[in-house]
């Protein structure tokens, strides 16, 4: 059994954003040789989230606005997390509505990427104190010995 | 080690729709032949979730009504995803909620239906533009060798 | 492989709480003597959440009002689910929030435990009708054979 395992740094201008990760998961399957198994994506930082949906720039609006709703950022002192000294404590919250973590089985092309209906791809939300630097770590573990 | 996989379809006649699982995860369980190992059951589309909790008729309910007061359906114009022709962008809202997969270990029987006071259903959820046809995939993984 | 698996059970004298598992968590992996695999970690009960942020007891607050907000407690005749005797039809809405499980890899220390910037630890949300006994799974799966 083989395992692999890496880190993503991504740097982002803003404080919120959405990436779309599949091509360096994709990149990582390659480089990993592992044909039959199963990949864990997760966030290594407590206000992103790692995610599957439509990388659709309408959707990536409609999320962001749904989540503001669900989350302002303003006032900030609306949450008692901000009296440490941050202000993302809306980011906290909006990260648990977005999840942490995919699995996702590994065939040698990711499986939605098979579905020519599903334009779903692995996405990244991001809320940064200020525009910052956030590992992901993929690890893909679990490879059948045909 | 041996591995499984099974693409499960759905048809539902309806938009959105509760459909219990795990008989069909059961049978699966069964099939594959490993007692030892883990479930991965994730929804092949976007905009269905795959989720555990209890399978009774007025949580359902609640699950439906609630999700429609956090992501309203209409006015359709609400969401920029629907200027793409499609209208179901509270639905790619309503999936990062209820989310996209769980994980389960194996034993032969799924954990949840041993515990008598847990009525706990694996469930899945589906906003489907039309009655369409719903792909789950079903992977379980790791059989350890006694 | 090597596989290892642990139920913790916990009590809480109060209607919902925040309780760290990461000193049971990381005194399982040790017990375990697992270097190099994967943690499922995932309550067995429908309106409890296994997550990972922030132990911070401001963030607590956060989070409690803002499930409360997006799913009160009361009126309880607000949910259908209630009519079965229950109570708690909040609680099996806020558990889908935050979220049923969480998998993360498993090095000899947790992941996160080596990022100093990251304080985020592993937590349980729990909502119980009346103070409970509450089960979670732990299970460590897959060691890699160095």
């Amino acid at each position: 059994m083989r395992t692999y395992r890496k880190e993503l740094w991504l740097n982002l201008s803003t404080r919120r954003g959405f990436v779309n990760l599949t091509p360096q998961v994709e990149a990582c399957l390659r480089e990993s040789g592992i044909r039959d198994g199963m990949v864990l994506v997760n966030a290594m930082h407590i206000t992103a989230s790692v995610f599957i949906n439509d990388d659709e720039g309408g959707l990536h609006h409609d999320y962001d606005a749904w989540l503001e709703g669900l989350a302002p950022h303003e006032p900030l002192d609306r949450y008692q997390h901000n009296r440490t000294g941050e202000d993302n404590a809306d980011a906290h919250l909006k990260r648990q509505v977005m999840g942490r973590e995919v699995v996702v089985e590994t065939p040698q092309t990711l499986p939605w990427a098979r579905d020519a209906r599903c334009r779903a791809r692995l996405g990244l939300s991001l809320e940064a104190r200020r525009a910052g630097c956030y590992r992901l770590k993929l690890e893909r573990i679990l490879e059948r010995r045909d």
